[in-house]
């Protein structure tokens, strides 16, 4: 790891990792998490390939596994070990791939690049990435409930957490259905696009780290506030991703930039103008930062994530 | 209820329902999940009411409930109450709704008419139809893990079991990608067509019934027992099934008939011919039947579904 520079630590405060030191957290996340998602998943040796193969292209493209390193880092910050958290970090990256694979269908967003690669659908045909997102859901809910690791009260809490924060009324796929129904519409406010997105991505996001924090056995208070952090991550992580969707190239984003935009899609910076989108990206990452005050144990991982997210290239 | 005529009540068992008991039974069943149905969906009051709207219109079309029946009658079989039941059994319905919803969609069996209604798709769009099944799978976890009659062992197990059947290598999303390959193919023969419907739809019916033992704490024994009948029962299902494409009208079937013979399909009737394709419903009718004579209890209404399934006419 390199030594972080003189400015890099001016910029940050005392209790917070460096842009390295989360990088690394990141990579051993990666390097635990990827080999117990390629147990889980059948491998395309196994009919029926076409779905197996299907599922492997979409999971083990290139891929930030921010959710999967919010299950650890939250998960550690309260104590739990590596071994009681691999399976539900992989739960959260299961059920983020299948709704990658039934968001770019050309019924839905209608994207034919992603992590990098054709997308699902694309590459598999439609049919084919309809099952292989139907089957990424249930493997994720299977992991969980076939969790050895740890007791059955705490299985079917993540259970219900998993599935409230996919779900409907407030979790993903009623942030996805928002999101298309708003697509038609020129009256969408900011109000109403913080709303779209904090169910279609922080619901997730959030659910994440309450995970983490709750196989470590955290209280209910620290719970709220790693799930606030969450939240507030996943709004910046949608702020900053509409302002590289404007500023970013297609090979750092691995998927087709400026669609936004032509799509004629209410955005941050179509709503607000680039410099306030990024002031309001600025002023979220403190808000998810405060939410941690209320944990009295180091959070300098989750601090630096958010640093991480409001200062990302890609 | 109808007194059972002389030749009904000679032509079955001692240790069989009528088929009257039978109708009536699953009538119960249908009363008891239908309002917990209600209460398990958002309603469409509540955003995004598209999807919930879109939910509701494939949940609550006219349906057999046969998954629901049969958790209900392997449960009362081992004896477990109605209300340990009721969540299970939506749960079983809600899998089963999501993968019509699927099923129909344009890229998958492209299907105009079920349940006596337009698809899904065809009502409020494909985007809403994905997420409404999508939504439907998650909801149905979520059923089981707030199941607050039951133990969290129970609810563990059950979720697996669940998964499991519903996904893949084994589940209905193996079964269903399997079918779509065959489809292209004509060289499909007896075996393949077996395993596919063993998978397709075989699955879920076999989970049904060894979820209602397992709420009812049946022992391995049993529950193998009562999986093995449902796994012939959801054969004789799919086999009755294709002989009512050849047989049957649009209004006794509520969706399009002669389908399977345009599509050059591979069915029973197609691979055996009519007589055939009946002797081996009635075979398989027989293997149901003996697989619960391992069962040291009454299984009268498990019995009578099995007739009804084989002689019914919708």
């Amino acid at each position: 790891m390199t030594r972080a520079s003189f400015e890099e630590r001016a910029s940050r405060g005392p209790n917070e990792a460096s842009a390295d030191e989360a990088r690394a957290y990141v990579e051993r996340v990666r390097s635990l998490v990827e080999p117990k998602l390629d147990e889980l998943v059948p491998p395309e040796t196994v009919e029926p390939s076409s779905v197996h193969a299907a599922i492997r292209w979409s999971l083990f493209a290139p891929a930030k596994r921010l959710r999967p390193a919010l299950v650890f880092a939250a998960g550690e910050t309260f104590g739990a070990s590596a071994e009681s958290l691999v399976r539900t970090a992989c739960a959260f990256e299961l059920i983020h791939t299948y709704s990658l694979v039934h968001d770019d269908l050309p019924a839905m967003d209608d994207d034919e690049l992603r992590r990098g690669r054709p997308t699902c659908h694309v590459r598999f045909g439609e049919a084919t990435a309809i099952l292989a997102g139907d089957a990424l859901q249930s493997l994720a809910f299977q992991a969980v409930a076939e969790d050895e690791a740890l007791d059955a009260t705490l299985r079917v809490r993540l259970v219900a957490e998993l599935a409230r924060a996919a779900g409907t009324p407030e979790g993903m796929v009623a942030g996805q259905a928002h999101d298309l129904a708003a697509e038609a519409r020129a009256d969408v406010g900011g109000e109403e696009l913080e709303l779209i997105h904090r169910r279609k991505t922080g619901a997730l996001i959030a659910a994440s780290a309450r995970a983490g924090a709750m196989v470590a056995g955290a209280s209910q208070v620290e719970l709220e506030a790693v799930g606030r952090y969450a939240f507030d991550l996943g709004l910046l992580f949608q702020i900053t991703d509409d302002l590289l969707d404007v500023t970013a190239s297609a090979a750092d984003l691995g998927k087709t930039p400026g669609k936004d935009a032509r799509a004629r899609k209410a955005t941050y910076p179509a709503l607000y103008g680039l410099e306030a989108a990024r002031g309001r990206a600025r002023s979220v990452y403190e808000e998810a930062c405060a939410a941690l005050d209320r944990v009295e144990r180091p959070t300098t991982m989750l601090r630096a994530f958010a640093r991480l997210v409001l200062e990302r290239r890609a």
